[in-house]
């Protein structure tokens, strides 16, 4: 790669397009003439008015949000996601939650400070490696809502059906699955996702809010920043927002219409994946954790019979010159993540040396 | 200015040292051989874990942090910091604030949904023009802590005494004069600073909390993010935090120490605002707003005699090519922030446009 650039397998922060951060650091010391960076710049001013604008009208074309829907730009990550939710959304009745893993059991136990949480789904039993079926989940009549992690980063599971949320409000997690490909957001009330995944530094989430969603009965001990209506209100600008994460995000939004959109990016990310697993699959010594069909396309677990060696083949990675391929702490083994920004070559360069690996070891 | 740069005024987001923004346009594509971005590098990775820890030991140097302080990188600014204050440290007391401002006023809007509060002092009475008295505060023997903005941004007030706190809790707002002067962390029990007005990217704030403050009993319904032990027990690393802020943050803190740390900034700032106020004093055109004794370094409002002379002269400095020089909405008028990395030159430029102003139309 260029610049001396590595494959970087970080399940987030994770690499971005070169050719954005190429524009990036042609623009840190003057913004198009403007006479100062982006980060230098009042978020009041109307040269950055245009560019939190911008970011969201492409944010809006390339998943197609409907006009009822509002975007929003909140600082503080998933953590305060998990709290906003509760407090905005859950009233006097029941949360529905599908628990998949660690990032569902940690908004459920941020949503239960608030009110009443149900777990209405749970992959518990097998470690969490396959997606419950939720076709028919027993849904009290008093639910606020229904809340999913759609890809869980950690376990490597992802929705690729939608639970029947029987009438009721569905809420998403799309953090490390956000713009891997199409969404229908009309079939959602929120989605949120951390940007620092598939999308650009961290720092932010982006929330996308139904308009009859935003509450205007919050507990009198909501925090302004954590009332959706304080952000909805001000165009994100109630207060100084991460300009510069927004900016970042932007020009991925733009990036990825300029290639083909959603759409192109689901066909690559399905061939991607496929070289992996396929070679997971056929390997004697090296196994993908998750069932077939709720793999994702984004993190891709895999284990070899030992922790030992488990150990051996990160650290070879590494000094071959692979990144952050270790599983996350919570449940060992190895883990590739292959965001929208990690090129086939890196895939296909990753897949060669565990082969290698596995004919020198097996 | 090289690069096409310009004198930029705003209140915040502001100028960043153009010595940092070089070393931070070379290190986009590829952080000193490290094979990725900043922005792409795992915050749980080693080579993150330096830059934050090598940011935190840089501050901690520059502004002599005694040990039993802890040093926290939290997202959200201001607006929730107001929150924060309260939820953690007004238990069954009162809080007792100082009303100098807007954003004094804001705090104390948002603690009165946690607690007691009580406005000890205020200049409300002179628009806020100076700074009160607080050598003997009527604070209640309950008071939880005694709250300050120590700079108000928008009416350009500093706190040139710090208030006697009757041996309660201090705790100041420093966002705007953050490490423009030489600083005794004893004095307080908690500082924090919004990191884009007087160091870098906005999205962030530096909390200095002195550990026995961190409180362990918080409402139920408090956020976990909104918990300074979370972010204390976890080394700012409980969620993913704003790496890019750190970052860049952390090089503005090494940039300061190279340049002879908070004395040389102190004296180098108020060799700045004397050549502004100097000028305004003697303008027959101009008047510095702030009585002179509680004058803002940093933040330096003016009038002219009329709302439309006013926005002339903005006129005018904006084709003139200086930057942001609109008072703030809510007090009108014209006001320059000089925060420490603007040059003595841009104040210098600024001056002297003024003055031929003055000629040609007095």
């Amino acid at each position: 790669m260029k610049y001396g650039r590595t494959f970087n397998f970080s399940a987030g922060p994770a690499m971005m397009p070169e050719e954005v951060l190429e524009e990036i650091a042609a623009e840190v010391m003057n913004y198009r003439g403007s006479g100062m960076s982006v980060m230098e710049m009042s978020h009041r001013s109307k040269v950055y008015q245009e560019i939190i604008d911008q970011a969201e009208a492409d944010l809006r074309s390339l998943m197609g949000i409907p006009e009822n829907y509002k975007v929003l730009f909140i600082q503080g990550g998933g953590t305060v996601q998990f709290a906003m939710v509760a407090m905005n959304l859950l009233k006097d009745g029941v949360a529905c939650y599908v628990e998949t893993g660690a990032w569902s059991k940690k908004a459920i136990a941020e949503a239960k400070k608030f009110g009443d949480v149900k777990v209405v789904a749970s992959s518990k039993d097998e470690n969490f490696s396959y997606v419950p079926d939720c076709s028919d989940l027993d849904i009290p009549e008093n639910c606020d809502y229904v809340y999913i992690c759609e890809n869980e980063t950690i376990n490597g599971t992802t929705f690729n059906k939608l639970p029947n949320a029987k009438g009721k409000v569905l809420i998403s997690d799309q953090s490390s699955m956000f713009l891997s490909r199409p969404c229908n957001v009309s079939d959602y009330g929120l989605i949120w996702a951390g940007v620092q995944k598939n999308v650009g530094p961290a720092g932010m989430s982006v929330v996308i809010i139904r308009e009859d969603l935003l509450n205007d009965n919050l507990a009198p001990t909501t925090p302004v920043y954590l009332d959706y209506k304080t952000h909805a209100d001000s165009g994100s600008m109630y207060n100084t927002p991460n300009c510069w994460a927004i900016y970042c995000c932007g020009k991925v939004f733009a990036y990825l219409l300029k290639n083909g959109g959603l759409s192109a990016m689901e066909q690559r990310n399905i061939e991607k994946a496929a070289i992996l697993y396929d070679y997971l699959d056929a390997s004697k010594l090296f196994t993908a954790t998750v069932r077939k069909e709720d793999r994702s396309l984004m993190n891709v677990p895999f284990v070899t019979p030992s922790a030992e060696q488990d150990a051996d083949v990160v650290k070879a990675t590494k000094t071959a010159g692979f990144d952050n391929l270790k599983g996350h702490k919570s449940v060992g083994g190895l883990r590739a993540s292959i965001y929208n920004a990690m090129p086939k070559e890196g895939v296909e360069a990753l897949v060669a040396f565990l082969k290698q690996y596995e004919a020198e070891h097996c």
